[in-house]
């Protein structure tokens, strides 16, 4: 009985967690599921400038005041779970975990996304994802940072605030995507910037374990060169986490959800939310949007199956 | 030459100024008109329990914030200001103000919408427009619910769903408007809901601030009666604030504008945010979705005009 629910919602970012404030506000009894902890993809972003009422925050305290919230009031909150299959079909929805099955009418997907990987077959440990949490390594070192969009270059910023010595930013086409005032603030670091477009890496130079240099490749100039380089910070786009219902819901080309406007997916009593849905701008105030209307979406579906179980 | 911008952002409210943080963040020359003070809709409610990382913030602490937050990042806010005339045709939009015409290829309009207010002399704080937002106060207690549309007999509900104990729902005509199925499936819940159409309140009354009971008046019967209530919910429709632009922009037969996926209107550089947008819910969560789509649309748009001014 205590694995029955109204609403289960996979992924605890800010998406999932928005979602779970409208649903307990709607009196549902919810659950988060959360394969580590809560935070999402926001948690790895050091300063937060454009979100509404909390300029300069940091990602992971920004998402432990949600967390706090949605806890006081009153939604379950299951972190480090691990879900090994789903069955979205009927009007009861299936959730098989590590700690049990759980049940409910209506399944929030809100799996999010995450970076994807350099194309190279190593394991130099000097390739990183998240320049909050391993840039401080780089004081006074050369770091090459992979990816012109606004990530890459925002966190070209952030690692010349740590003390990085030089960066050396490549984007495999033939300009970069980052915001005109990204680049320009950038570039205002005379002397400790470069950057090339249509290059990629050749291959890593490492010795005992070390990386000492890049070797790279523009295809423009055809012009292969070698740059002294102690870490790698990847910003190349991302993979949506669909691993679990890829075969259940129709994603696109991409491998995102095109939801409805109203959030829903290809199966009744399934609603999609943030990352994972398809869109212009994956921001965090377009993530709480899409909590917001499949919270209310899926309260308004559950009224009318009339099918609400006693909240506890 | 300072009344040069490359966004008019026109509506202080949550959806404005959000837009305003985006467009700040793109380096653009931005401002925001706003005929009273900034806040909006959201500075009349008094707690926000559903926006996240914020709860219990009352409406206009959380607007002072993202106010200041606005104004720290260089965009010139203008309050108290008339706007007389827009002329959004043509590559440059003009907005003509009591302190003088200002121009920008840009206009964003987030002029909001109000509730229309219960016709009653009274400062009773048990009066209320948004069930979300302060429904769960009233549960096991007794709720009047005005108007007899979708939103009154929907809302109803809901509030049905977080446990108010007894729903009185009035409507001043002589039938309701809401539809069938709406009507009906409220009318499932017996017991707990009464309808009385052709009747208005009378009076309040009303002991050391807090509501006791609403006096009613039936005028098909011409019966005078009294109900035991709590809470009193309005929903009497909104007026969208359109006087400016009614007869330059497509507004729907509700006097919403149906914007586009990225938040264009009918004429290209005007963009529309928030409250006035034909949406399912109009929530602060999704206002500012729409501001941020407006913004980076808008900072698209000017990018390919190629003709942003250069920042002061």
């Amino acid at each position: 009985m205590e694995n029955k629910y109204d609403i289960i919602i996979l992924g605890g970012g800010i998406a999932g967690l928005t979602a779970a404030i409208y649903a307990a506000r709607a009196n549902l009894k919810t659950v988060v599921l959360e394969k580590s902890v809560c935070g999402g993809l926001v948690n790895t972003t050091y300063l937060i400038e454009n979100f509404p009422s909390r300029p300069g925050i940091s990602g992971m305290d920004l998402m432990e005041t949600v967390r706090d919230q949605v806890a006081a009031m009153g939604v379950e909150i299951r972190e480090v779970i691990e879900v090994d299959r789903l069955d979205l079909d009927g009007p009861m929805k299936t959730v098989e975990t590590d700690e049990g099955c759980l049940t409910a009418p209506v399944v929030i997907l809100a799996t999010g996304r995450s970076p994807r990987k350099l194309p190279l077959d190593t394991e130099c440990e000097a390739i990183h994802y998240c320049a909050i949490c391993d840039g401080s390594a780089y004081k006074d070192k050369n770091v090459l940072v992979v990816g012109g969009g606004n990530s890459g270059i925002e966190e070209s910023m952030y690692l010349l605030s740590l003390g990085v010595k030089h960066i050396t930013v490549i984007e495999q086409m033939d300009r970069l995507f980052a915001s005109d005032k990204a680049q320009k603030d950038l570039l205002k670091n005379k002397g400790r910037v470069e950057i090339f477009t249509s290059t990629t890496i050749d291959s890593l130079e490492e010795e005992n374990g070390r990386l000492n240099a890049v070797h790279l490749y523009d295809s423009k100039k055809e012009d292969h060169f070698k740059k002294e380089i102690h870490g790698i910070f990847v910003y190349m786009g991302h993979d949506t986490q669909t691993e679990l219902f890829k075969e259940l819901i129709a994603l696109n080309d991409r491998g995102y959800i095109e939801a409805g406007d109203n959030m829903t997916t290809s199966l009744a009593g399934v609603f999609a939310a943030g990352d994972i849905v398809q869109k212009k701008f994956w921001q965090i105030t377009t993530a709480m949007n899409d909590g917001t209307i499949a919270a209310l979406n899926a309260a308004e579906y559950i009224r009318n199956m009339n099918c609400a179980t006693d909240p506890a």
